[in-house]
């Protein structure tokens, strides 16, 4: 994959640009690709979701930790993750990157590679980009996705009465972050699985997918910790939302991980960020394969457990979409 | 438009977002704006036209010589005139905000004015985006265009036999840059006239579409040079292009300018980046409205001025779009 000592600078823009474009295959929604003023992507519903989200190093990753690679993952599966909560397929990303001169050519190069691997997962393509040199890596990732005829599925429609309920991990990522905060150096099996989590989050779109077509009322994805994410679908919707502790039992690595650093695992589930699992408001009986019921939707206007506030830590508020 | 002791990080992310959103209007194009996982447009062609560019403090515009409210018109120009460069009518913006704790609040406040007053001059809405706190100032937009059941025009068009023309300023961001380093105290008329027009670039975005209309072969916003974006032209299409001095005449803004500094104007207009004019190749005898002759394309592969390469310095290395 080329030789170490070529840089961001020495390899200069141009050719940069023809080499990360050429590692990403354009899927049948692009009609126009890379290389000129803009893409043009097919929008056969007649409207399109779109999304972005910026990542900074140091705040949202550190080389010191993750893979160009997975850096790329993790900035993709973020803004995809955006996508599938409206309830749209994810069709194309645009990426915005900022790189010191000094940087090896090869780190974007991955990034190109795991930002491509994960757009595959859903069937989206990489369609352009710019690119800047500056002193600190920042990646900002545009999204965009396809209603194929449905409605959106917003954060507003909750109603008195809904299931709620989940899809995905919950609090993998912020073990997987305390444990690489501490910088253990004895390395479990459960411990590697919660770091692999933090550097790659794996969303599970397609079933957000699903949820939108079993008739979900709000879908979200839960980027910074459930309690606070279903904080916004109960403000939207002007309802309240109470979870059962005993169905968000931490599963066993996280009981695992927490014991051996001396912290609570049912605040990593409840307020952990970044795993970008999804949860959805359901009316109907049944919840969907590979959904979790977690809770109920009520009258009233806050978020509760076994109807009490949590008082464990906050979520996450590095950055926030508008 | 709130007090001066406000700063990012004293206001706080969440109630910085609702204030940024509060004042950008959304158009009709708009089915979902700020405040869900993602925004939902129309896209009434079928199609989407979108893409990206990315303003690094210190690289695209300083502090000390244009307001945030210029940098917003700035910013959404930039990507804005990408679109339109495809023939498409912008329709939204998508804006990726790192800022620093300690910067003003009102910063971003009347960078928010400058996007929305940019965006209406083509009837866009600025749709959503994220915010990140980090030490440098950096902006990243996606655009998004319809392109109203039209072909998109891209660089790849351009016939032997073709007009060359150009719609809008050459040179006069160059020359007000050239003022702005040099740090000229005595400010005359044509000094700040090339000043307000690196600040705030007028891409005149209805001649693009005018040219589209009209037929164009190919269609490039001039944001690094004309000569290095005919280049890409005649890359794409396989031609050569020859420029005639005599439809190039600096106007008598640059002129003045440049015996004031000891520059040649004919490098700013011929190289100069940031004015965000659209160079188009036509086919017909007639030339749109509003846009001039300025050459032909012929048979070949290079790009000339009266028939022999052009010694000045290059255009704008400082970005590029995939």
């Amino acid at each position: 994959m080329g030789s170490n000592d070529r840089t961001v600078g020495s390899l200069g823009e141009f050719r940069l640009i023809d080499l990360i474009a050429a590692r990403l295959p354009q899927g049948e929604q692009v009609l126009i690709g890379p290389g000129d003023d803009a893409a043009v992507l097919r929008a056969g519903d007649g409207r399109v979701v779109a999304t972005t989200d910026v990542l900074a190093e140091g705040k949202h990753f550190r080389r010191a930790w993750s893979s160009a690679y997975d850096v790329g993952r993790k900035a993709a599966a973020q803004s995809l993750a955006d996508v599938a909560a409206m309830g749209a397929r994810p069709t194309a990303l645009l990426i915005g990157l900022v790189l010191p001169a000094e940087l090896p050519a090869d780190w974007p190069l991955e990034l190109a590679d795991g930002l491509r691997d994960e757009c595959a997962r859903v069937g989206a393509s990489v369609v352009g980009g710019d690119l800047v040199r500056d002193e600190r890596i920042t990646i900002a990732v545009a999204a965009f996705g396809d209603l194929g005829g449905h409605d959106p599925v917003t954060r507003h429609g909750a109603r008195p009465g809904d299931a709620v309920a989940v899809a995905g991990r919950l609090g993998w990522s912020a073990a997987g972050l305390a444990l690489l905060e501490r910088g253990t150096a004895h390395r479990t099996p459960a411990a590697d699985a919660v770091i692999g989590a933090h550097c790659r989050p794996r969303p599970p779109y397609d079933l957000a997918l699903c949820a939108a077509d079993a008739g979900a009322t709000a879908l979200i994805d839960v980027s910074d910790g459930l309690l606070q994410d279903l904080g916004h679908i109960a403000t939207a919707s002007g309802v309240a939302i109470d979870l059962e502790s005993t169905a968000l039992l931490p599963d066993p690595e996280l009981l695992e991980v927490a014991a051996s650093v001396g912290a609570e695992p049912m605040s990593w589930v409840l307020t952990g960020g970044e795993d970008h699992a999804f949860a959805a408001c359901l009316p109907g009986p049944d919840i969907p394969v590979g959904w979790r019921r977690v809770g109920r939707v009520t009258q009233g206007a806050d978020v509760t457990v076994d109807g009490r506030e949590f008082s464990g830590t906050g979520g996450f508020d590095h950055f926030r979409t508008l």
